[in-house]
């Protein structure tokens, strides 16, 4: 059956990768409620473990993720979903993808560009 | 500091994805020991949840996972490793990707190659 095992964990990561640019954009967590509400809806939905509520990305910005195929790993423990990221930013500091650091040949630089201004959207 | 916040969670999710294609492979863990282990010798290197022991991953069958950058979130709570996969497959099961199984248009199918066979491998 294509579903996470959530017996093993209650919560497991979902990774949202861009699916057109392979960019992976971020990662955050699903329970069963919001598996199921991914599903339904073909908009990602996640559980936000600082508000402990179910979390549909971008339900109030507009800027929600929609879900052109979901993978699952080999252990049924991680998910993968291949996204549309309307409004283009994925992060909540306005970079496309919040994985907007990186380290490489010793040196650490941006490797995201910055999509909106923070400041500007929430107010 | 280009660093996990370790202090959050002992074990933080490290994706891994290739270099070259952009294709995600897997995700496993990190805690602090497995960070430094992969910086100090530019080789993934992950904790093993199972066997509760530091994992250089490939490092028994040659098939390791050389680093060619990483990549950190927004929250410094999620590792992006973007590795080159030697011998090709990163799962266990012989698939390139752990991600093999993919529903898409309401159907379920297999969306990675197979590289080898487990039962040939693992004797």
């Amino acid at each position: 059956m294509f579903k996470p095992d959530f017996k093993k964990m209650e919560l497991l990561p979902a990774i949202a990768q861009d699916a057109a640019t392979g960019e992976v954009l971020m990662l955050a967590y699903m329970n069963e409620q919001a598996w199921n509400a991914t599903l339904e809806t073909g908009e990602a939905h996640y559980w936000s473990r600082s508000r402990q509520e179910l979390w549909h990305k971008g339900g109030t910005s507009g800027h929600v993720q929609k879900v052109k195929s979901i993978r699952l790993d080999c252990d049924s423990d991680t998910v993968l979903l291949l996204i549309e990221q309307v409004g283009g930013a994925a992060c909540h500091k306005g970079y496309k993808s919040c994985f907007y650091r990186e380290l490489k040949d010793g040196q650490v630089r941006e490797c995201s560009p910055v999509v909106f201004d923070p400041k500007e959207v929430y107010r």
